[in-house]
């Protein structure tokens, strides 16, 4: 393990963040999202043998959606607010080697719209990066705990807040905000790493020159063209507390030196408050990413009716499709459709329900959009029941993870379905900005969650595992052909990647809503990494405490979660597994 | 496993209570306050394979001092403050089968002296039953959740509040008020389990009629004997808000019929405040279960110096002492010494140092007192170095285990000095009442903790094993001859009985501060179970959050625990342990 040292100096090629198996250097593992660890030592033959080598309490008891990152010989975990840093040793047992806790403002709590999550650093030339809840991105060397730089990337007094990890390209370190339900105007920013200056801000609506649209902007659909539509879109001046934040997940092409991202839902949520297409909400962006410049962009929900928030993941994959290898990126959206894209394009090759849909009624491959069905609009004054999915989508954030040996993607996903009301809603900069009173519950079957691999060539389902509650945290899969994920319900589960099996699982303290993760430990023995601490919007009445009889609780999300609290109390505990 | 059902109706026998090894009914396991398990199935021989069977997280982040109980096929588990109850069924990986929180008053937490610790239940006739912070007694239906009754038994206005654990002797509870640092009067109460009802109260301090002294009282030596001691030992009506609390372990003889308790600190800490022997704190007590009248008294630290507040536990045993035959009581004592009494009559048969110590010279067997130390006398004003041991003793609150397999007594305990000045101190009801400033570090050798195990007979050590902390976990022992207990630094350890060799040790979450226990699961297999959770007084300055820099803090034990948070955080997990 010496060698592993050897790391810093910088680790500032995209192929090296890539390819190591031994380490876990941002959320993702990779720039493509992928989540795919090449480590095979636990297989589908072993993985019963699993049991824990050693846990760590982070002391913090809200959601804990962070992935633990390894560099080295030590893994870094970031808490839930307040956002503490962890460095602990992995040669001895998680020891820990230091805690950084970055000075933040309280008050940042009171703008989170759905617990007080972070969803886990980025490692960069020494440095560990992440993001906290009072929007300040910091810096801290990765050896001594020493903060290295920080900046405020956005202020909470307009009810910004920053729960996604930020992920490093050439030295650029990209973040956006959170805060759909309070009247914010989106963003993804980047910093510099080496001393975190402000390089570029690219906001998702207003005018072109603050989208960063200019000559290289090529979307592929009509309805895509033309000139400042993150304005136009918009009843007048709407846009500047119209939403589009970015709090999910960025990926990197280094070939066509692209970055993908999506944005989240318009403001606020009552559709009638917000005539127009709403543009660049619920939708993706492509840009460069040196200087922001958007290459591309398209909507998967304009004028979002149903809070489908855009911000899923974007899985980078080169694919057969009609016989010709393309390109794309996969993508599991809000909406409960699986697109495949070109990502040199934006365009959209095919898009399949992967959960049960009543909300679109196909997609029309001619106009590149959903084909709505009116009977579920939403609208002011108007209760709509029985739309699904429901607000939290077909899937949330909750990472899939793609295994290139079975060119399966892992999703783990949600089945609910919310009756709508919509209501009047007036902007007060940092207070609640929604119009919009929910209720959910289980979709079809009952079951509110689902664990479902997805073959995007063939556009369908190849197994599924039902879950109790939504499959709230992220998917691993490794080259054991053993794919890990865990549930609200307590249960850490590794799946033959092949057949769906369930081949061993362990009942944690609390739920778990993190995101595993895989390495080689310094006695060069594979490793899978997860923390449990049940939260998030799904877990809301768990974290944070709330009344499960009132079931618009949470944005609604209470109505489908009134019996979690008979199966999990609050938690947080990283646990790490290997072989005897 | 069915026939553990047939458990209820009523378990009112003693013999019932205390030979049953598949389940554990109270706290300490036994009336005898022996703590060992009669099953072998986990060995010196096969522990090195013990692994994890399933985790419960309580959602509380506070010092987890609580034994869990287990009755058929339910655990039961009594969270720190706000002291819920949970039953988790051993049938299915620890699945909540419900939770009862019960109502109470949270300003009981600004009378805590050291964190919000609870001890544990005692189950009886189809309820659990147990003690809150804020002073009462509850019992729940253990099938339903439901509660059955609540009484108030302590004033929280008043300085009191509750942590022990209680036990049920003869359809009695017996539950002691903490408080001994707010100015409280000590007593132990006794409630009707069938309905909560008050039968008696017995105080530690004032006139005979309210220490429930009468003409059943004989104590063994000349110093205990006279009239209305528990208040002429003390300035005109100090003993009112005197001390001598009861929040330790209550052990109970059925042959004899009486049951031995230890009284705690006088107060204020300030000696000079209050000149006299102070009666009957820092002592013990035998009584009579039924009616509450004493049998004998003895006090281990008459006019009490340095804190040694005498509640820890008594190990009822069959000791052969000069050759014969006795029915003993073995008592690691705060002051540093084991004592071996004569239960039926209260003399001291032996009392030897079993951790370095310099505040007493040696026992007396004439006088039945220690020979005190002049040089290490606090008093007001003065400020003493170097006083061994420090406050917490050289054993608090944490349990021994006996095996009647080795003859040995397993110590979980201190190895602390103190710097002491005594300072004015003034009452004020429900307000701490300390007058002493205190700082406290490693005692000889640097190790600030130490688990020893001791032959009462030969009246010496046989092996130790030091820790880098205090060891305030609870200790098992059991008929595999394997001793477990939990350190603060995070490791669950499995020790072989007879030479101290650490068999097997786990990295647990958060540092250990629990009582550990064994049981016989649904599926006929032994398992080990103990709940993480730093805190207590020892880890105030974790589950408190205090400021390290002030060594004062937590009556001074902050100044030994500065160094904590660097190894260990809050938490909050019940650990159950099995063999693959």
């Amino acid at each position: 393990m010496r060698e592993r040292k050897s790391l810093r100096p910088p680790v500032t090629s995209a192929a090296v963040v890539q390819n190591d198996d031994g380490q876990w250097l941002m959320a993702a593992k990779d720039y493509g999202n992928n989540r795919f660890s090449g480590l095979s030592e636990i297989n589908t033959g072993n993985v019963r043998n699993l049991r824990l080598a050693w846990m760590f309490s982070t002391g913090v008891e809200r959601g804990h959606e962070a992935a633990p990152l390894v560099v080295g010989d030590t893994m870094y975990y970031v808490t839930p607010y307040p956002n503490s840093l962890y460095a602990l040793d992995l040669g001895k047992s998680g020891a820990k080697k230091w805690q950084y806790v970055p000075r933040t403002i309280r008050a940042a709590k009171g703008v989170a719209c759905c617990d007080v999550v972070n969803r886990g650093a980025a490692y960069w030339d020494g440095k560990i990066i992440y993001n906290t809840l009072d929007a300040q991105t910091v810096a801290v060397d990765a050896a001594t705990g020493q903060e290295v730089w920080r900046t405020q990337i956005g202020d909470i007094n307009r009810g910004e807040s920053v729960t996604m990890a930020p992920i490093v390209v050439k030295g650029k370190v990209l973040s956006g905000n959170s805060g759909g339900e309070f009247g914010v105007r989106g963003w993804l920013v980047s910093l510099d790493a080496d001393n975190g200056h402000i390089l570029w801000r690219a906001y998702s609506t207003g005018p072109d020159k603050d989208v960063l649209i200019g000559p290289r902007f090529h979307p592929f659909y009509r309805t895509d063209q033309g000139k400042d539509l993150g304005a136009s879109s918009w009843p007048k001046e709407h846009w500047k507390v119209g939403g589009g934040s970015v709090w999910g997940w960025v990926s990197y092409d280094p070939e066509l030196d692209l970055i993908y991202y999506g944005t989240g839902n318009p403001g606020p949520w009552d559709a009638d408050l917000r005539p127009g297409d709403n543009k660049w909400t619920a939708g993706i962006f492509a840009r460069d990413p040196d200087t922001g410049e958007a290459a591309w962009a398209y909507q998967w929900s304009p004028h979002d009716l149903y809070d489908y928030d855009g911000i899923n993941e974007n899985v980078l994959l080169e694919l057969p499709i009609n016989g010709q290898n393309r390109k794309v990126l996969v993508r599991p959206e809000r909406n409960g459709y699986m697109y495949v894209m070109d990502r040199a394009t934006g365009e959209v090759l095919s898009a399949d329900p992967f959960v049960y849909t009543n909300t679109n009624l196909g997609f029309d491959y001619k106009t590149g959009k959903m084909i709505e069905n009116k009977s579920k609009a939403t609208g002011m004054g108007k209760t709509v029941s029985d739309i699904c999915p429901a607000a939290p989508g077909g899937k949330d954030w909750q990472p899939t993870s793609w295994s290139p040996r079975t060119r399966l993607l892992y999703v783990p996903h949600n089945n609910l379905c919310m009756e709508y009301t919509g209501t009047e809603a007036n902007y007060m900069a940092g207070t609640p900005y929604v119009g919009a009173v929910v209720k959910m519950y289980a979709g079809p079957g009952g079951n509110r969650g689902e664990f479902t691999a997805w073959d995007p060539v063939a556009r369908k389902k190849v197994w599924s595992i039902k879950e109790k509650f939504p499959a709230w945290s992220g998917a691993l899969a490794t080259a054991g052909d053993v794919v890990f994920y865990g549930t609200m319900d307590r249960y850490f589960k590794a799946v033959d990647a092949r057949s769906g099996e369930v081949l061993w699982q362990f009942r944690t303290g609390s739920g778990i809503i993190g995101q595993p993760i895989s390495f080689k430990g310094p006695d060069g023995k594979q490793y899978i990494a997860i923390a449990d601490g049940v939260g998030g919007w799904s877990g809301a009445v768990v974290a944070g405490g709330l009344d499960p009889r009132d079931s618009t609780g949470a944005l609604g999300f209470v109505g489908a979660m009134g019996d979690l609290p008979a199966d999990t109390t609050k938690g947080g505990v990283i646990y790490v597994f290997a072989l005897p």
